[in-house]
């Protein structure tokens, strides 16, 4: 079971928690949990080390101190919960990243796990006791404490889970599972009951905030099958939620089963690049030494002969370092002018089904063209097509798509009618 | 070098902190520094593990729980003075007691330390790394975090600074050094400049502040000079401090080095307990088992034949808990009545002096009965003589004393006058 930092806001809500882990316990399950940190915790955290003076893009990546101080916020919420369960009468413990010992590789702020050995931690779960673990952190070879980055308490929930050998990893969260779409753009958006590992990572990887990419190709490669459920249910009347499973294990499936919208998108042109070769490598070596994940990209003829232009899109967080370190390189590189845009969107359709079923382009093509909505640029992956469109018309777009490829109704609805 | 939770009380402090840690390492001097939780943070921890209802006597006690949850506090203060240093061009990494590793017994809340290997951390501060180490925590037999209970960061820099065979521990506090009484009480109050391990030990079992006693005897043990100093003296401008050394290396002292007040005291009296073998014992074990500290002890005649009245004082703070479990044992040891009173100080007067000087009791007794004050209780060591008196005639007391002792005149100055 995960339980991320809203779950445990306060100490109330960390009792309510307790509940939701007394269930399982009192079914005779064992049981480990993985904690964040109270929310507000880490930020309180991060802007002291801001004061510091440590510069902002060293802090995600580099350095040792910093993960030895933000990683103290889930240390804190294991020992309030292992206290908490123990108050109720259960034997619990908490275990720092040190103590499993989550061990990870030496790049600090996003590190990796490399091994997690199961026998100390399983021994005590199959013993009786409820583990109760800090997420997000880890310990370096050199026996540093290594965080994980950014939702890095489900990664560690799923490669906990793996470990040992969980029938499931249960990810609770502020929601009660996995939508069809943001059910604040479109209030028919349905809770899907399942999805495939293969979906929900493409849906992850686009933009759904519900799971974090990497957690979910580790549920993958393991075949750890993952529920996300909603801890503010109350414990004895828990919601169904959305299993994510291997894609055989789903009877019905819908052709489309996710429109998913992402809005701090971005876009960079470069103008009049010479049309060489080695000049786009240079533009994403430096753009990727900066850190900046580039999605789609599009080159097209300049209008000076011998030229092209080169688009691409990021996240709007990433725009300011992308431009930035591009002006740095622009003699290098050769553009003549940058140009930004942030008021775009990109809007992507997910479904298994694509891989057997031809049509879902043209369907999504023609329902924007229908409502006059230009599109910017394309990706496709061989169940998902992306689109990039100007930020105003996202909304339109996304109930559009929801409502063109049915996702209002149950699965296997469309094959029926 | 250790500083303590105001000395690092924010981000500001803590710059200021590390202007003092670089003067000594500019100075070419390998360094350790000891840090605390910043001014609060414990405090705030400690609230949360209340809020969850852990009961108070097991806090300072039992919990493992506790002990991971309060630890967080000086592991980002480690962090945050290592990046500080990091950001000031310095090599300096944090040290949690578990990297050390600083291994103790498993008296959680209260741990003794047993062995702190200094290879590793020794090694790093040869290389010229600043070692900023957690303050107040070690790891125990079983791998747990254990904090060391009050005043535990003065014992970590102490143990620390003998496993490491460095030259000096000094002590950071708010205060400039050890003086010869409060100086809220006696304006004329004196910085002593050097004063031995035993009189230093008596001032902080008596009730002196400024250091606790289990730093001094482990500083006595090792023969690790101790200096008081104020991190709020500019970093290129130090005070002198006071020095804790062996008696052998002061050359002027004075027979008297301090009078020392102790304002919150208890006195429990118990009427008419019967005169017998194993009465008095009982009493006494069950206090020691609700962890109440005895000091000074006077058994009476009752007017019942065959029965005493017996007192015994304590700190303030015990003495609810106190009460409580003499009166659950009411009818075992046998009393007739419990008076309790909380209007009592202990005031104390100390010196080596008193080995060689015979009179120093005289002196004290009739100064107080010029006064008018009327002494409740007395103990002794060697090298001080405590009494009991009347809370409201103890500021009255310490500046009599403190005049009749010269203790406003540099040390020497009785001898010669």
């Amino acid at each position: 079971m995960k339980f991320g930092g809203t779950s445990v806001a306060n100490v109330e809500r960390i009792r309510a928690v307790a509940q939701i882990v007394k269930r399982e316990a009192d079914a005779g399950r064992g049981v480990a949990v993985v904690v964040s940190a109270m929310a507000g915790e880490t930020n309180r955290l991060v802007e002291l080390c801001r004061e510091i003076g440590q510069p902002a893009p060293a802090l995600d990546a580099r350095d040792l101190e910093y993960d030895a101080i933000v990683a103290t916020g889930e240390q804190v919420t294991s020992g309030l919960l292992a206290l908490t369960m123990q108050q109720m009468g259960y034997r619990a413990r908490s275990w720092q990243g040190w103590q499993i010992p989550l061990k990870t590789d030496a790049a600090h702020g996003k590190a990796r796990i490399r091994e997690i050995p199961e026998d100390a931690i399983g021994e005590a779960i199959d013993s009786g006791e409820i583990a109760v673990v800090s997420g997000f952190q880890g310990v370096s070879p050199a026996q540093r404490i290594a965080t994980l980055g950014r939702g890095g308490s489900d990664t560690s929930a799923v490669a906990l889970a793996a470990a040992i050998g969980a029938a499931t990893c249960d990810i609770y969260t502020d929601v009660d599972g996995v939508y069809t779409t943001d059910p604040r753009i479109m209030k028919q958006a349905r809770r899907i009951p399942k999805i495939s590992f293969e979906e929900m990572l493409e849906m992850a990887s686009v933009g759904a905030k519900v799971l974090q990419t990497r957690s979910v190709e580790l549920a993958m490669a393991y075949k750890t099958p993952l529920r996300v459920l909603s801890s503010f249910d109350p414990p004895d009347a828990p919601g169904p939620g959305t299993l994510i499973c291997d894609e055989d294990d789903i009877v019905e499936q819908n052709i489309v089963s996710a429109v998913t919208p992402a809005m701090d998108e971005a876009t960079i042109s470069l103008l009049a690049v010479p049309d060489e070769p080695g000049r786009a490598a240079k533009i994403f070596t430096v753009l990727a030494d900066a850190n900046v994940n580039i999605d789609m990209i599009v080159q097209s003829p300049s209008r000076e002969a011998g030229h092209a232009n080169i688009s691409f899109t990021m996240s709007e967080a990433d725009i300011d370092r992308a431009v930035s370190v591009l002006k740095e390189q622009q003699k290098t590189i050769g553009f003549s002018a940058l140009q930004e845009d942030r008021d775009v969107a990109k809007i992507s359709v997910i479904g298994v089904g694509m891989k057997s079923h031809a049509g879902v382009a043209s369907v999504m093509f023609k329902t924007l063209a229908d409502r006059g909505i230009n599109i910017q640029n394309i990706s496709t992956s061989e169940i998902k097509i992306s689109v990039l469109i100007e930020s105003e018309y996202a909304e339109l777009a996304v109930r559009a798509l929801h409502q063109a490829y049915e996702l209002d109704k149950p699965a296997g609805g469309k094959e029926a009618s």
